[in-house]
Protein backbone atom coordinates (compact mmCIF):
# COMPACT_ATOMS: atom_id res chain seq x y z
CA UNK A 1 0.00 0.00 0.00
CA UNK A 2 0.96 3.33 -1.09
CA UNK A 3 2.16 5.51 2.11
CA UNK A 4 0.34 8.47 3.01
CA UNK A 5 2.43 11.85 2.40
CA UNK A 6 2.22 14.01 5.69
CA UNK A 7 3.80 17.38 6.10
CA UNK A 8 3.30 18.90 9.55
CA UNK A 9 5.42 21.97 10.77
CA UNK A 10 6.29 23.53 14.27
CA UNK A 11 7.66 19.82 15.41
CA UNK A 12 10.01 20.73 17.73
CA UNK A 13 7.23 20.45 20.50
CA UNK A 14 3.60 20.15 21.42
CA UNK A 15 0.91 19.15 19.23
CA UNK A 16 3.11 19.00 16.17
CA UNK A 17 6.01 16.65 17.90
CA UNK A 18 3.06 14.44 19.03
CA UNK A 19 1.32 14.15 16.21
CA UNK A 20 4.88 13.69 14.06
CA UNK A 21 5.59 10.99 16.81
CA UNK A 22 2.79 9.78 16.32
CA UNK A 23 2.22 8.97 12.53
CA UNK A 24 5.86 8.73 12.02
CA UNK A 25 6.09 5.26 14.63
CA UNK A 26 2.72 3.99 13.05
CA UNK A 27 3.20 0.32 13.42
CA UNK A 28 1.70 -0.16 10.00
CA UNK A 29 3.82 2.47 8.41
CA UNK A 30 1.30 3.70 7.04
CA UNK A 31 2.58 7.45 6.64
CA UNK A 32 5.72 9.28 4.95
CA UNK A 33 6.02 12.20 7.48
CA UNK A 34 8.11 15.25 6.42
CA UNK A 35 8.35 17.01 10.07
CA UNK A 36 9.27 20.55 10.06
CA UNK A 37 10.58 23.03 12.72
CA UNK A 38 12.39 25.99 12.61
CA UNK A 39 15.09 25.73 14.23
CA UNK A 40 16.83 21.78 13.58
CA UNK A 41 19.02 22.14 16.60
CA UNK A 42 15.82 20.78 18.77
CA UNK A 43 15.27 17.48 16.29
CA UNK A 44 16.74 15.32 18.96
CA UNK A 45 13.60 15.52 21.22
CA UNK A 46 11.38 14.37 17.91
CA UNK A 47 14.44 11.76 17.54
CA UNK A 48 13.98 10.37 21.27
CA UNK A 49 10.22 10.18 21.35
CA UNK A 50 9.99 7.86 18.01
CA UNK A 51 12.70 5.82 19.74
CA UNK A 52 14.06 4.31 16.24
CA UNK A 53 9.96 3.17 14.91
CA UNK A 54 11.01 6.17 12.17
CA UNK A 55 12.89 3.71 9.57
CA UNK A 56 10.94 4.83 6.16
CA UNK A 57 9.09 7.25 7.45
CA UNK A 58 10.30 10.52 8.85
CA UNK A 59 12.56 13.58 7.65
CA UNK A 60 13.18 16.33 9.33
CA UNK A 61 13.51 19.67 7.77
CA UNK A 62 14.02 22.94 8.34
CA UNK A 63 11.34 25.41 7.31
CA UNK A 64 11.26 29.06 9.20
CA UNK A 65 8.04 30.96 8.10
CA UNK A 66 8.76 33.84 9.59
CA UNK A 67 12.56 35.33 10.40
CA UNK A 68 10.04 37.79 13.15
CA UNK A 69 8.65 36.08 15.23
CA UNK A 70 5.40 37.96 15.04
CA UNK A 71 2.34 36.73 16.50
CA UNK A 72 0.37 37.54 13.51
CA UNK A 73 2.99 36.67 10.81
CA UNK A 74 3.54 32.99 12.47
CA UNK A 75 0.12 32.09 13.31
CA UNK A 76 -1.39 34.19 9.73
CA UNK A 77 0.85 34.60 7.22
CA UNK A 78 3.10 31.49 7.78
CA UNK A 79 -0.74 29.23 7.20
CA UNK A 80 -1.44 30.81 4.26
CA UNK A 81 1.76 30.68 2.73
CA UNK A 82 2.58 26.96 3.60
CA UNK A 83 -0.75 25.95 2.30
CA UNK A 84 -0.35 28.03 -0.77
CA UNK A 85 3.52 26.45 -1.52
CA UNK A 86 1.37 23.33 -2.06
CA UNK A 87 -1.55 23.96 -3.46
CA UNK A 88 -0.91 23.69 -6.83
CA UNK A 89 0.79 20.17 -6.50
CA UNK A 90 -1.93 19.00 -4.37
CA UNK A 91 -4.85 20.46 -7.11
CA UNK A 92 -2.69 18.84 -9.90
CA UNK A 93 -2.94 15.56 -8.12
CA UNK A 94 -6.31 16.06 -7.89
CA UNK A 95 -6.44 15.09 -3.72
CA UNK A 96 -5.19 16.49 -0.55
CA UNK A 97 -5.56 17.19 3.28
CA UNK A 98 -5.28 20.66 5.10
CA UNK A 99 -5.29 20.38 8.16
CA UNK A 100 -4.89 23.39 10.66
CA UNK A 101 -4.15 24.03 14.50
CA UNK A 102 -7.10 26.08 15.86
CA UNK A 103 -7.94 27.95 18.90
CA UNK A 104 -10.48 28.85 21.12
CA UNK A 105 -8.91 31.91 20.73
CA UNK A 106 -9.84 31.79 17.18
CA UNK A 107 -13.54 31.21 18.30
CA UNK A 108 -13.88 33.77 21.16
CA UNK A 109 -12.45 36.91 22.03
CA UNK A 110 -10.51 37.11 24.84
CA UNK A 111 -9.71 40.32 27.07
CA UNK A 112 -5.94 40.41 27.67
CA UNK A 113 -5.65 39.06 24.44
CA UNK A 114 -6.87 41.40 21.22
CA UNK A 115 -3.69 40.71 19.08
CA UNK A 116 -3.37 36.73 19.94
CA UNK A 117 -7.25 36.09 19.47
CA UNK A 118 -6.95 38.77 16.00
CA UNK A 119 -4.73 36.31 14.57
CA UNK A 120 -7.02 33.13 15.20
CA UNK A 121 -9.80 34.55 14.58
CA UNK A 122 -7.44 35.40 11.22
CA UNK A 123 -6.97 31.66 10.48
CA UNK A 124 -10.58 30.93 10.87
CA UNK A 125 -11.55 33.28 8.14
CA UNK A 126 -8.48 32.17 6.04
CA UNK A 127 -9.49 28.46 6.02
CA UNK A 128 -13.71 28.77 5.69
CA UNK A 129 -12.47 31.04 2.12
CA UNK A 130 -9.89 28.57 1.06
CA UNK A 131 -12.57 25.19 1.86
CA UNK A 132 -15.18 26.99 -0.17
CA UNK A 133 -13.07 26.89 -3.26
CA UNK A 134 -10.94 23.89 -2.29
CA UNK A 135 -14.17 21.31 -2.25
CA UNK A 136 -13.96 21.75 -5.99
CA UNK A 137 -10.44 19.92 -6.01
CA UNK A 138 -10.73 17.33 -3.76
CA UNK A 139 -8.24 19.05 -1.18
CA UNK A 140 -10.33 19.33 2.25
CA UNK A 141 -9.69 21.71 4.58
CA UNK A 142 -9.88 21.27 8.17
CA UNK A 143 -9.62 22.96 11.26
CA UNK A 144 -9.01 21.05 14.88
CA UNK A 145 -10.17 23.39 17.53
CA UNK A 146 -7.78 23.14 20.56
CA UNK A 147 -8.61 24.20 23.55
CA UNK A 148 -5.78 24.52 26.61
CA UNK A 149 -2.57 22.05 26.23
CA UNK A 150 -0.59 21.11 29.40
CA UNK A 151 2.74 22.36 27.60
CA UNK A 152 1.40 25.55 26.61
CA UNK A 153 0.87 27.07 30.12
CA UNK A 154 4.06 25.68 31.73
CA UNK A 155 6.34 26.71 28.87
CA UNK A 156 4.85 30.33 28.23
CA UNK A 157 3.21 31.56 31.92
CA UNK A 158 3.79 34.90 30.78
CA UNK A 159 1.93 34.62 27.12
CA UNK A 160 -0.87 36.59 28.42
CA UNK A 161 -0.35 40.20 28.44
CA UNK A 162 -2.63 43.09 28.09
CA UNK A 163 -2.52 44.79 24.99
CA UNK A 164 -2.95 48.10 25.36
CA UNK A 165 0.24 49.37 26.94
CA UNK A 166 2.81 46.93 29.33
CA UNK A 167 1.93 46.29 32.56
CA UNK A 168 3.54 48.71 34.55
CA UNK A 169 1.83 51.72 32.71
CA UNK A 170 -1.61 50.67 33.36
CA UNK A 171 -4.24 52.29 35.57
CA UNK A 172 -5.31 50.08 38.86
CA UNK A 173 -8.32 48.98 37.56
CA UNK A 174 -6.77 47.59 34.87
CA UNK A 175 -4.12 45.54 36.75
CA UNK A 176 -6.80 44.35 39.40
CA UNK A 177 -9.21 43.38 36.36
CA UNK A 178 -5.64 41.64 35.05
CA UNK A 179 -4.98 39.38 37.88
CA UNK A 180 -8.42 38.31 37.96
CA UNK A 181 -7.71 37.23 34.13
CA UNK A 182 -4.48 35.23 35.35
CA UNK A 183 -6.21 33.60 38.02
CA UNK A 184 -8.86 32.56 36.06
CA UNK A 185 -6.87 31.16 33.21
CA UNK A 186 -5.14 28.93 36.01
CA UNK A 187 -8.52 27.44 37.00
CA UNK A 188 -8.99 26.65 33.35
CA UNK A 189 -5.95 25.08 32.54
CA UNK A 190 -6.40 22.73 35.93
CA UNK A 191 -9.61 22.18 35.07
CA UNK A 192 -9.69 21.59 31.22
CA UNK A 193 -5.97 21.51 29.87
CA UNK A 194 -5.26 18.13 27.62
CA UNK A 195 -2.57 16.45 26.83
CA UNK A 196 -0.92 16.53 23.35
CA UNK A 197 -2.18 12.99 22.97
CA UNK A 198 -5.44 13.21 23.09
CA UNK A 199 -5.44 16.27 20.84
CA UNK A 200 -3.30 13.73 18.27
CA UNK A 201 -6.35 11.46 18.61
CA UNK A 202 -8.42 13.85 16.90
CA UNK A 203 -6.16 14.73 14.33
CA UNK A 204 -6.10 11.15 13.38
CA UNK A 205 -9.97 11.03 13.18
CA UNK A 206 -9.49 13.55 10.45
CA UNK A 207 -6.85 12.55 8.49
CA UNK A 208 -8.40 8.90 8.54
CA UNK A 209 -11.69 10.13 8.25
CA UNK A 210 -13.51 9.75 4.31
CA UNK A 211 -15.61 12.64 4.73
CA UNK A 212 -13.53 14.72 6.73
CA UNK A 213 -15.70 17.96 8.52
CA UNK A 214 -14.37 21.20 8.19
CA UNK A 215 -14.02 21.77 12.03
CA UNK A 216 -12.80 19.40 14.97
CA UNK A 217 -13.24 20.02 18.91
CA UNK A 218 -10.96 18.48 20.86
CA UNK A 219 -12.48 19.68 23.99
CA UNK A 220 -15.76 19.22 24.15
CA UNK A 221 -15.30 20.90 27.98
CA UNK A 222 -15.68 24.16 26.23
CA UNK A 223 -18.22 23.90 23.77
CA UNK A 224 -21.05 24.91 25.90
CA UNK A 225 -19.60 28.44 25.87
CA UNK A 226 -20.89 28.59 22.18
CA UNK A 227 -24.06 28.78 23.55
CA UNK A 228 -24.46 32.64 23.76
CA UNK A 229 -21.96 33.53 20.84
CA UNK A 230 -24.83 32.14 19.07
CA UNK A 231 -28.07 32.77 20.94
CA UNK A 232 -28.07 36.21 20.17
CA UNK A 233 -26.93 37.61 16.75
CA UNK A 234 -25.74 41.41 17.80
CA UNK A 235 -22.76 39.44 20.11
CA UNK A 236 -23.91 41.25 23.86
CA UNK A 237 -24.98 38.22 25.39
CA UNK A 238 -21.56 36.86 24.80
CA UNK A 239 -19.49 40.01 25.74
CA UNK A 240 -21.63 39.79 28.92
CA UNK A 241 -21.04 36.21 29.78
CA UNK A 242 -17.46 36.13 29.36
CA UNK A 243 -17.21 39.04 31.77
CA UNK A 244 -19.48 37.23 34.36
CA UNK A 245 -17.23 34.51 33.47
CA UNK A 246 -13.84 35.85 33.97
CA UNK A 247 -13.95 38.35 36.08
CA UNK A 248 -16.36 36.95 38.95
CA UNK A 249 -13.53 34.55 39.54
CA UNK A 250 -13.14 35.14 43.46
CA UNK A 251 -15.35 37.82 43.71
CA UNK A 252 -13.10 40.94 43.61
CA UNK A 253 -14.39 42.43 40.48
CA UNK A 254 -18.23 44.12 40.57
CA UNK A 255 -21.22 42.50 38.11
CA UNK A 256 -22.38 45.17 35.97
CA UNK B 1 -24.84 70.77 25.97
CA UNK B 2 -21.76 69.72 25.87
CA UNK B 3 -20.57 68.27 21.93
CA UNK B 4 -20.11 64.80 21.70
CA UNK B 5 -16.81 64.23 20.79
CA UNK B 6 -16.13 62.00 17.62
CA UNK B 7 -13.01 61.06 15.99
CA UNK B 8 -13.43 59.52 12.26
CA UNK B 9 -10.92 57.49 10.54
CA UNK B 10 -10.97 57.34 6.71
CA UNK B 11 -12.91 60.28 5.65
CA UNK B 12 -11.81 60.98 2.24
CA UNK B 13 -14.22 58.32 0.91
CA UNK B 14 -17.23 56.19 1.48
CA UNK B 15 -18.43 54.90 5.06
CA UNK B 16 -16.44 57.33 6.68
CA UNK B 17 -17.24 60.55 4.29
CA UNK B 18 -20.63 59.77 4.43
CA UNK B 19 -20.11 59.96 8.60
CA UNK B 20 -18.20 62.96 8.89
CA UNK B 21 -21.06 64.75 6.78
CA UNK B 22 -23.69 63.61 8.53
CA UNK B 23 -22.27 64.33 11.99
CA UNK B 24 -20.77 67.28 11.16
CA UNK B 25 -23.60 69.09 9.34
CA UNK B 26 -26.12 67.93 12.09
CA UNK B 27 -28.45 70.84 12.47
CA UNK B 28 -28.40 71.30 16.41
CA UNK B 29 -24.59 70.66 15.98
CA UNK B 30 -24.82 67.87 18.54
CA UNK B 31 -21.25 66.30 17.58
CA UNK B 32 -17.74 67.71 17.44
CA UNK B 33 -16.03 66.05 14.25
CA UNK B 34 -12.62 65.04 14.17
CA UNK B 35 -12.27 63.68 10.11
CA UNK B 36 -9.27 61.87 9.52
CA UNK B 37 -7.71 61.20 6.24
CA UNK B 38 -4.13 59.54 4.98
CA UNK B 39 -3.57 62.42 2.81
CA UNK B 40 -5.27 66.08 3.07
CA UNK B 41 -5.08 66.76 -0.12
CA UNK B 42 -8.57 64.47 -0.42
CA UNK B 43 -10.23 67.05 2.09
CA UNK B 44 -11.81 69.04 -0.77
CA UNK B 45 -14.26 66.68 -1.13
CA UNK B 46 -15.53 66.66 2.25
CA UNK B 47 -15.56 70.19 2.57
CA UNK B 48 -17.40 70.06 -0.48
CA UNK B 49 -19.97 67.74 1.22
CA UNK B 50 -20.71 69.98 4.49
CA UNK B 51 -21.27 72.88 2.20
CA UNK B 52 -20.40 75.42 5.10
CA UNK B 53 -22.77 73.48 7.86
CA UNK B 54 -19.57 72.70 10.09
CA UNK B 55 -18.63 75.79 11.71
CA UNK B 56 -17.42 74.66 15.11
CA UNK B 57 -18.39 70.80 14.23
CA UNK B 58 -15.40 69.83 12.13
CA UNK B 59 -11.35 70.05 12.25
CA UNK B 60 -9.41 67.75 9.01
CA UNK B 61 -6.33 66.03 10.22
CA UNK B 62 -4.15 63.72 8.83
CA UNK B 63 -4.00 59.96 10.57
CA UNK B 64 -1.64 57.37 8.70
CA UNK B 65 -2.23 54.34 9.87
CA UNK B 66 0.37 52.49 8.05
CA UNK B 67 2.84 53.43 5.93
CA UNK B 68 2.70 50.54 3.67
CA UNK B 69 -0.76 49.73 2.55
CA UNK B 70 -1.41 46.49 3.35
CA UNK B 71 -4.06 44.88 4.07
CA UNK B 72 -3.59 43.25 7.40
CA UNK B 73 -1.74 46.37 8.34
CA UNK B 74 -4.48 48.38 7.52
CA UNK B 75 -7.84 46.51 8.59
CA UNK B 76 -6.03 44.87 12.00
CA UNK B 77 -2.95 46.95 13.31
CA UNK B 78 -4.37 50.13 11.95
CA UNK B 79 -7.80 49.64 13.91
CA UNK B 80 -6.01 48.37 17.11
CA UNK B 81 -3.26 50.95 17.38
CA UNK B 82 -5.82 53.69 16.88
CA UNK B 83 -8.04 51.74 19.93
CA UNK B 84 -4.67 51.67 21.63
CA UNK B 85 -4.30 55.44 21.58
CA UNK B 86 -7.33 56.89 22.94
CA UNK B 87 -7.52 53.82 25.13
CA UNK B 88 -6.22 55.66 28.47
CA UNK B 89 -8.01 58.77 28.11
CA UNK B 90 -11.16 57.06 27.99
CA UNK B 91 -10.51 55.20 30.72
CA UNK B 92 -9.48 57.79 32.53
CA UNK B 93 -12.84 60.16 31.23
CA UNK B 94 -15.21 56.88 33.02
CA UNK B 95 -17.18 56.57 29.38
CA UNK B 96 -16.97 56.33 25.68
CA UNK B 97 -17.92 54.69 22.41
CA UNK B 98 -15.76 52.59 19.68
CA UNK B 99 -17.64 51.98 16.14
CA UNK B 100 -15.59 49.54 14.07
CA UNK B 101 -16.40 49.27 10.43
CA UNK B 102 -16.81 45.31 9.92
CA UNK B 103 -17.82 43.44 7.28
CA UNK B 104 -19.36 39.94 5.80
CA UNK B 105 -15.48 39.12 5.03
CA UNK B 106 -15.25 38.55 9.26
CA UNK B 107 -18.27 36.98 9.42
CA UNK B 108 -17.78 34.49 6.39
CA UNK B 109 -15.00 32.78 4.95
CA UNK B 110 -15.27 34.11 0.93
CA UNK B 111 -13.49 32.15 -1.97
CA UNK B 112 -10.97 34.04 -3.57
CA UNK B 113 -10.30 36.35 -0.50
CA UNK B 114 -8.70 34.69 1.74
CA UNK B 115 -6.07 37.11 3.14
CA UNK B 116 -9.29 39.96 3.27
CA UNK B 117 -11.71 37.56 5.34
CA UNK B 118 -8.53 36.81 7.18
CA UNK B 119 -7.74 40.59 8.05
CA UNK B 120 -11.88 40.85 8.62
CA UNK B 121 -12.04 37.96 11.25
CA UNK B 122 -9.45 39.30 12.74
CA UNK B 123 -11.15 42.32 13.65
CA UNK B 124 -13.97 40.79 15.02
CA UNK B 125 -11.49 39.15 17.42
CA UNK B 126 -9.84 41.88 18.40
CA UNK B 127 -13.16 43.73 18.86
CA UNK B 128 -14.49 40.97 21.11
CA UNK B 129 -11.34 40.43 23.01
CA UNK B 130 -11.42 44.25 23.70
CA UNK B 131 -15.20 44.37 24.41
CA UNK B 132 -15.24 42.24 27.33
CA UNK B 133 -12.88 44.24 29.48
CA UNK B 134 -13.62 47.67 28.58
CA UNK B 135 -17.43 46.96 29.44
CA UNK B 136 -15.71 47.15 33.47
CA UNK B 137 -14.66 51.09 32.07
CA UNK B 138 -18.41 51.91 30.42
CA UNK B 139 -16.17 52.19 27.28
CA UNK B 140 -18.97 50.33 24.62
CA UNK B 141 -17.23 48.67 21.40
CA UNK B 142 -19.90 48.12 19.05
CA UNK B 143 -18.99 46.56 15.23
CA UNK B 144 -21.59 47.92 12.31
CA UNK B 145 -21.27 45.03 9.97
CA UNK B 146 -21.39 45.86 6.59
CA UNK B 147 -22.42 44.55 2.92
CA UNK B 148 -21.70 45.94 -0.22
CA UNK B 149 -21.65 49.26 -0.92
CA UNK B 150 -21.77 51.19 -3.48
CA UNK B 151 -19.52 52.99 -3.79
CA UNK B 152 -16.72 49.59 -3.61
CA UNK B 153 -17.43 47.61 -6.32
CA UNK B 154 -17.14 51.08 -8.91
CA UNK B 155 -13.88 52.29 -7.04
CA UNK B 156 -11.79 48.70 -7.02
CA UNK B 157 -13.15 46.36 -9.42
CA UNK B 158 -10.32 44.30 -9.19
CA UNK B 159 -10.40 44.02 -5.22
CA UNK B 160 -10.75 40.06 -5.19
CA UNK B 161 -7.61 38.60 -6.85
CA UNK B 162 -7.52 35.13 -6.80
CA UNK B 163 -5.08 34.27 -3.30
CA UNK B 164 -3.29 31.38 -4.07
CA UNK B 165 -1.23 33.34 -7.38
CA UNK B 166 -2.08 35.89 -9.97
CA UNK B 167 -4.41 34.75 -12.64
CA UNK B 168 -1.99 34.35 -15.61
CA UNK B 169 -0.38 30.88 -13.24
CA UNK B 170 -3.43 29.38 -12.36
CA UNK B 171 -4.62 26.07 -13.73
CA UNK B 172 -8.21 26.13 -15.94
CA UNK B 173 -10.14 25.01 -13.37
CA UNK B 174 -9.44 27.57 -11.04
CA UNK B 175 -9.47 30.28 -13.75
CA UNK B 176 -13.13 29.05 -14.76
CA UNK B 177 -13.83 28.98 -10.84
CA UNK B 178 -12.80 32.58 -10.62
CA UNK B 179 -14.97 33.80 -13.08
CA UNK B 180 -18.03 32.22 -12.07
CA UNK B 181 -17.14 34.06 -8.28
CA UNK B 182 -17.00 37.47 -10.47
CA UNK B 183 -20.57 36.95 -11.78
CA UNK B 184 -21.65 35.66 -8.47
CA UNK B 185 -20.15 39.19 -7.36
CA UNK B 186 -21.86 41.27 -9.67
CA UNK B 187 -25.10 40.09 -9.32
CA UNK B 188 -24.90 39.97 -5.14
CA UNK B 189 -23.98 43.76 -5.77
CA UNK B 190 -26.54 44.56 -7.81
CA UNK B 191 -29.17 42.81 -5.24
CA UNK B 192 -28.18 44.21 -2.20
CA UNK B 193 -25.35 46.57 -2.34
CA UNK B 194 -26.43 49.55 -0.07
CA UNK B 195 -25.69 53.47 -0.29
CA UNK B 196 -23.39 54.64 2.32
CA UNK B 197 -26.44 56.96 3.22
CA UNK B 198 -28.33 53.73 4.56
CA UNK B 199 -25.12 52.76 6.56
CA UNK B 200 -24.75 55.96 8.45
CA UNK B 201 -28.02 56.09 9.73
CA UNK B 202 -26.49 52.38 11.34
CA UNK B 203 -23.57 54.28 12.99
CA UNK B 204 -26.52 56.84 14.27
CA UNK B 205 -27.85 54.34 15.96
CA UNK B 206 -25.45 53.09 17.89
CA UNK B 207 -23.64 56.26 18.54
CA UNK B 208 -26.95 57.38 20.13
CA UNK B 209 -27.84 54.01 21.96
CA UNK B 210 -28.13 54.31 25.52
CA UNK B 211 -27.34 50.59 25.58
CA UNK B 212 -25.30 49.65 22.28
CA UNK B 213 -25.43 46.48 21.12
CA UNK B 214 -21.99 44.62 20.33
CA UNK B 215 -22.93 43.96 16.53
CA UNK B 216 -24.68 45.82 14.27
CA UNK B 217 -26.23 44.53 10.70
CA UNK B 218 -26.00 47.22 8.43
CA UNK B 219 -27.79 44.56 5.39
CA UNK B 220 -30.69 42.15 6.20
CA UNK B 221 -30.41 40.71 2.48
CA UNK B 222 -26.99 38.81 4.22
CA UNK B 223 -28.28 37.67 7.28
CA UNK B 224 -30.13 34.26 6.38
CA UNK B 225 -26.49 33.32 5.25
CA UNK B 226 -25.87 33.04 9.15
CA UNK B 227 -28.05 30.21 9.50
CA UNK B 228 -25.87 27.50 7.96
CA UNK B 229 -22.64 28.33 10.12
CA UNK B 230 -24.68 28.00 12.77
CA UNK B 231 -26.57 25.01 12.53
CA UNK B 232 -23.89 22.92 12.52
CA UNK B 233 -20.56 23.77 14.06
CA UNK B 234 -18.48 21.50 12.38
CA UNK B 235 -18.75 24.55 9.51
CA UNK B 236 -19.25 21.93 7.46
CA UNK B 237 -22.54 22.84 5.84
CA UNK B 238 -21.65 26.49 5.76
CA UNK B 239 -18.82 25.42 3.65
CA UNK B 240 -20.89 23.12 0.85
CA UNK B 241 -23.69 25.64 0.90
CA UNK B 242 -21.35 28.80 0.12
CA UNK B 243 -20.21 26.99 -2.99
CA UNK B 244 -23.47 25.96 -3.63
CA UNK B 245 -24.56 29.70 -3.94
CA UNK B 246 -21.43 30.91 -5.50
CA UNK B 247 -20.44 27.98 -8.02
CA UNK B 248 -23.74 27.43 -9.33
CA UNK B 249 -24.19 31.37 -10.26
CA UNK B 250 -24.37 30.23 -14.01
CA UNK B 251 -24.94 26.08 -14.04
CA UNK B 252 -21.10 25.68 -15.38
CA UNK B 253 -19.97 24.54 -12.59
CA UNK B 254 -20.69 20.62 -11.36
CA UNK B 255 -22.77 20.18 -7.89
CA UNK B 256 -20.52 18.42 -5.19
Amino acid sequence: MEQTVVLITGCSSGIGLSLAVRLASDPAKMYKVYATMRNLAKKERLLDCVKGLHKDTLDILQLDITDQGQILEVNLLGTISTIQAFLPGMKAQGHGRILVTGSIGGLKGLPFNEVYCASKFAVEGACESLAILLQHFNIHVSLIECGPVNTDFLDNPQRAEPGDCSLQQVDAHTRSLYDTYLQHCGMVFQNAAQDTEDIVKVFLDAIQSSNPAFRYYTNNALLPLSSPKISALDGSQYIRTMSKIIFSTNGKEEQK
